[in-house]
């Protein structure tokens, strides 16, 4: 596994003064991954938690749901950031994917939403769970709080398994938001939790698609977001049972879909509410 | 062209209190470019400006960089979200991207830049320009002021193109921190500025690898980002020949590359520096 960061020297302008002097980066590498020696998929990803990234991303594909559906990942010594995954007999390998060819209808938002909303392997059967409004309210900083690598460079998404009692369940960072979130459900898939129910995913920025795409296909009931999320993710959200969230911060929050797992009260300490 | 935001009824939790009331939302759907008749990309993005993204991506893929290079784009009438483009007949189509397929020697990172830079048109060779620190301080405030949907959702990315004078050419919004980047170097490349000799591209969040390819592609010899860059986007920088500036906030700036035309007198004013 590679580092995470990297120092190099930077002129640092402040303040009327100028210094040379190193500074932290998160580090960014491209990452191949081959399924029965081709390779699928290469994306540019924070090296740490390879084998969570890859695994987290097969579950997104609906490849993989559970431990015994990847029989070994190996990172190959001859070549360079590339990973060797062999998956169980049953399981049909992804397929290369340049982008969804359209359908002869076109392509639209109610296509990409049909379209995962049938690929998923578990409905977001999940009418048991409730979450805290002050509970979901802490989120964010606890997620900070685990933010390791945010800490040294400021320049890495994170998202954080929670149960719905707030415990912390995985923190994991990337350069990029969706890797973030692959090596969080990657994570959750290899200790063999999924599907989620009974947690929330609490990632750093918006929620886009893709995002609640993941969710969904980890099973798990609510996504929450600090920053605000896409149309199509309120769609998605919407139609496969989610309960979506945004805004999350200060105390406050929106909520966009599914609100009957929200229990209002009691409500958290007013924070720097706007 | 679609709607850049659409609204929704949310549930809005703040200070003990709840409320259920529209909110605005990015609109995120998807787009088909067909060259060719074939597809060549699909990309979820924020509508309007489908030219500008479409005419900017090929930029990216080395396709184009003239208005001269595409013939013709249409937004086809008997399917959602599909333009089709006719490039000029001396131009080589994109190829249909599932991944860059891995060279014999494996995948790093400096397989990475050096597969960018050698496919580049122009080198950065700008050896003019010259830019102030405190037009380059006031930069993401310039780009603010111009992020009309962000003010109503709060959910967009932004890439602004602005002279060395501190003008403003073109700003751009879009769910995807990508797609605002393609719609500024579409619109300057469909108005003939390519190579942006003189220029400076200003982004709303981090410097990835993939927005350095970006810039390098337009030939603009700087980008600016108010937050952090990853390694690759520093290395990548580096070997183009492009000055990235990242943190540019509060009145101060780190420069991690090509610092030599960057004039350092006179500094702004010091702004809500920590």
């Amino acid at each position: 596994m590679g580092r995470m960061t990297t120092r190099q020297p930077v002129l640092r302008l402040r303040a009327g003064r100028s210094a040379r002097r190193p500074d932290t980066l998160a580090v960014e590498e491209p990452l191949a991954v081959r399924v029965g020696g081709e390779t699928v998929t290469l994306t540019m990803r924070t090296p740490g938690q390879d084998f969570d990234l890859i695994a987290g991303w097969l579950v997104s594909e609906g490849v993989v749901a559970a431990p015994a559906d990847i029989v070994t990942m190996r990172m190959c010594t001859d070549e360079d950031n590339t990973v060797d995954v062999t998956l169980a007999p049953d399981a049909v390998p992804p397929r290369p994917r340049a982008f969804v060819t359209t359908s002869a209808c076109g392509v639209c938002g109610s296509d990409s939403v049909e379209e995962v909303r049938t690929a998923m392997r578990w409905r977001v059967l999940d009418d048991e769970t409730r979450l805290d409004v002050g509970i979901l309210a802490a989120l964010p900083d606890l997620l900070r709080s685990q933010q390791k690598v945010f800490d040294r460079t400021g320049g890495l998404h994170a998202a954080g398994l929670f149960t719905a009692g707030g415990d912390c369940v995985v923190v994991r960072e990337d350069v990029g938001r969706h890797n973030a979130v692959d090596k969080v459900v990657g994570a959750a898939c290899r200790s063999g939790r999924l599907p989620l129910r009974g947690h929330v995913l609490q990632v750093s920025g918006r929620a886009s698609f893709e995002l609640v795409h993941k969710a969904a296909a980890a099973g798990v009931p609510a996504i929450a977001a600090v920053s605000a999320p896409s149309s199509l993710a309120v769609d998605l959200a919407e139609e496969c049972g989610l309960t979506l969230l945004g805004f999350v911060r200060g105390g406050g929050m929106n909520v966009y879909t599914h609100q009957e797992r929200v229990r209002l009260g009691p409500f958290p300490r007013q924070r720097n509410v706007t």
